[in-house]
Order: structure tokens, then C-alpha cells, then sequence
């Protein structure tokens, strides 16, 4: 059993494909422009591994998520022939990562898994980002944890050790949970337990199942009450 | 007014010198030594300070609190005569800074303020120590921020200017609310907002009250609740 569950929050955690396109919508009648909104947040959240990556190589310096959004967004924008819209409205979209809403059993699962671990964030979210959205949506880490901490972006892994690190705990005893395999094998390479969860949904109806093999895991997992019922708490 | 409260902890969150005393006393009683525990405690809280120096003069590395407490801990036990104890034992009472509790207004207040403004530790505690201590004593920080993030030492700008960093907002909106001028000075200096609370008895029954001018910080408040009533919290 892990002292603490470290959770990646992105799909894992918050929905953000319903919440952007939701966003995009207001965005869109707020302001007479119309667009292929699911598209278009599908194009975003695409853009943000290339741009992460850009930082991991080391061709751009340490940049916020935040920032690296806008960079996205900014270019999203030109391209569509949006051109008309204020600096601060643009802003304001783009803090729309800070208003996700959460999947219907994350605040219900994470208020169970706190009663025996200690929870927290470990995502490439930067700080505010993860703190604004845990507020809003009344997600109850006991800490909220970022790669902006180690300016080392997932799956680098100074993010898992790192996070081991300001825990106090040992690698061995620290648990990721996400809903992406990519990230669990680096977590586990670093020495880190892990736990996959499901979210069938995250990048819409058409979603293909993400592929890992039987056992590859620690725990497998529906959704975090399934989490919390398969690690007793 | 702010947007975010930074709250310094020993003194102004937590009674660390009442605690102290009781884990010396249950530690002396199980393992049959004796000795004066107040005088013990406020030694071992003594020695804090030149140990943090020592770091931020450079002549030690970077540090965390847990092993500078323990560093103090060994040495006020060679000197107590106090030998036979067990590692553990000893790094089981090192952790009783860990365990500190509240002040009685300290949870209610907080409370209160979590409804109007971002709320969050910014403490020389270790992250470990500060997310432990809240977990147990129901602090409902939004983050937990601590000088180990920056391997800064409060009073140091870089941990005021890093924590403003982290939330995001400017210096000017982030308010320290502390009971220590000196701690309050330095905020300033770095160019944050400062509230001070009075908490008369941290160092006990004959605690000297501290000095400063009428009008040095923004606030000042009698407790957590009363600094609510102030910011319409």
C-alpha cells in the first residue's frame, strides 16, 4: 500500500474537453464568431505536448502552461480569422483551463482517498493554475503539486522523484494515478507505484481504448470510487 | 485589498511551544527520563533561527527544517544526558513539529478568509511538515507554499517574491499575515501587503510584546477571526 497518491489531473481528474468546448461556445455568442468549437478545443489541447516538448528539449526556456496555452490559443485564433477580440477577453479564454469541471466521481472519490493517504496534484499545470481549479470545483488535495515546481515537465523524471521528494515519502511508496499509460510508465520507471484509471470520455465519443498489457499496472481502476474501494479506503 | 493571504505558521497558525512542551512531556514519561521540558522547548525553538542562518549564509547547503531540527534535537539530548533512546523514538518526537496544533481561532478564521481570498501556508516548515500539520489539524489551505520550494529561507525576497510568483498575482496583492514584525518588515520590503496578529502567549506567559509603529502594516488584528471582520471575509 502507498503512503500518498500523487494524481495527474488532465483527463484524469477534469474533464476538460466538455469544459473548453463549453468555454469556446460563450467565447464564440459573447463575441458574433462561430467556429468548429469542438474542433478547435481538440486543436488546443493537441498543441500543448509539441509546445511542452519544445521546453523538455530545451529550445524554449522554463514557460508556465499558462503561456504555453496562449502561444496555442493566439495561433488557434489566426487561423480562424479571429482577429477582433480584446487582449483581456483572450486572457480571459485562456484561464478557461483554470475553470474545468470535474468528472462526476472525483470530488466524491478524492474526499474518501484523503481519509487514508495523503493526496495531491502532480501535473504539468502550472501552481495557480492547479490551485484556481481546485478551488472552484472544490477538488480537496492536501497539497497541490506541479511540474512548474521542478521546471521539468512530465514524463521527465525529475516531476516523479521530485514529488517523492517534497512529500517525504520513498519512490516506493508513492502512488500515480492517471488515465494515461504514457505517463504511469514514467512514473513507474522512476520507481513509482501506479494506478490506471479509465476515462473513457476524456477526448470525446470517438475516443479509441488507450493500450497497455494485463498486470502492467499496480491497480486498474473504473474511476476513483472504484479506486478508493479497491485500496480500502 | 489582497487577492491571496500568505500566512506565516509557527506562532501565527499553530501554538508550537504548547504542543512542544506536551510531546517532551509524553516522550520523558514513556521512556522514564526527566528534565525541565518548557526550558527544552524553547531551546529547541531557540536554536531555529542560527540553524537557518547557517543556511542562508551559505554555510550549509540547503537544508529542510525536519533536519535542522533534528540536528538541535541531538544536541540538546547529548546535553540532557539523555542517551538510551532509540533513533526512531527520537525521529518519531523530531516530527512532533509536524503535530502542532492550532491556535483556537486559527481553523474558524481561515475558514471564513478561504471564502474571499486565495489561502496559503508561506512558511520556513518543510512542504512534508506543513502539508502533514494541516492534514491533522484541519488547516484548509487552498496550497501549501514553503520556503523549501524556493531554498530560501524566509527573510529572504526570494521567498515572498517566489510565492507571488507561484500564485500568480503581483506583489502588491499578495498580503503576508504573520505575528512577527520582522517577518512583517521583510514582506514589505519585498513589496507585499502585511497584516499582524497578535498571538501574546508563543513564547508563553511572560512573553514580552513585540514592537513596532502605529501604522508600520496594513492590518492588525487580535486573531484570525477579528482579521476576517477587517477584510469583510
Amino acid at each position: 500500500m502507498p503512503k500518498a497518491l500523487a494524481f495527474d489531473t488532465f483527463g484524469t481528474v477534469v474533464d476538460w474537453r466538455t469544459s473548453i468546448i463549453a468555454e469556446l461556445e460563450t467565447f464564440g455568442e459573447s463575441h458574433g464568431v462561430k467556429a468548429d468549437w469542438p474542433v478547435l478545443a481538440d486543436s488546443w489541447r493537441k498543441g500543448y505536448l509539441p509546445a511542452m516538448d519544445r521546453v523538455r528539449r530545451g529550445e524554449l526556456p522554463w514557460t508556465k502552461i499558462d503561456a504555453l496555452h496562449r502561444m496555442i490559443l493566439d495561433e488557434l485564433m489566426r487561423d480562424a480569422g479571429i482577429t477582433s477580440v480584446s487582449d483581456a477577453d483572450v486572457e480571459h479564454l485562456n484561464r478557461a483551463w483554470h475553470r474545468l469541471d470535474p468528472w462526476p466521481d472525483s470530488v466524491a472519490g478524492l474526499t474518501r482517498l484523503k481519509e487514508r493517504f495523503i493526496i495531491t496534484t502532480l501535473s504539468n499545470g502550472n501552481f495557480s493554475l492547479l490551485t484556481n481549479m481546485a478551488k472552484r470545483a472544490g477538488l480537496p488535495w492536501d497539497c497541490v503539486i506541479s511540474a512548474e515546481l521542478f521546471h521539468h515537465y512530465k514524463p521527465d523524471p525529475e516531476s516523479y522523484l521530485g514529488c517523492a521528494d517534497l512529500l517525504d515519502v520513498a519512490t516506493g511508496e508513492l502512488m500515480l494515478v492517471a488515465a494515461h499509460p504514457g505517463d504511469l510508465r514514467a512514473a513507474r520507471d522512476a520507481g513509482l507505484m501506479t494506478a490506471y484509471v479509465t476515462r473513457p470520455l476524456e477526448y470525446g465519443p470517438n475516443q479509441r481504448p488507450h493500450r497497455f498489457t494485463d498486470g502492467e499496472f499496480d491497480f486498474t481502476a473504473t474511476d476513483f470510487l472504484d479506486l478508493a474501494d479497491q485500496l480500502g479506503a
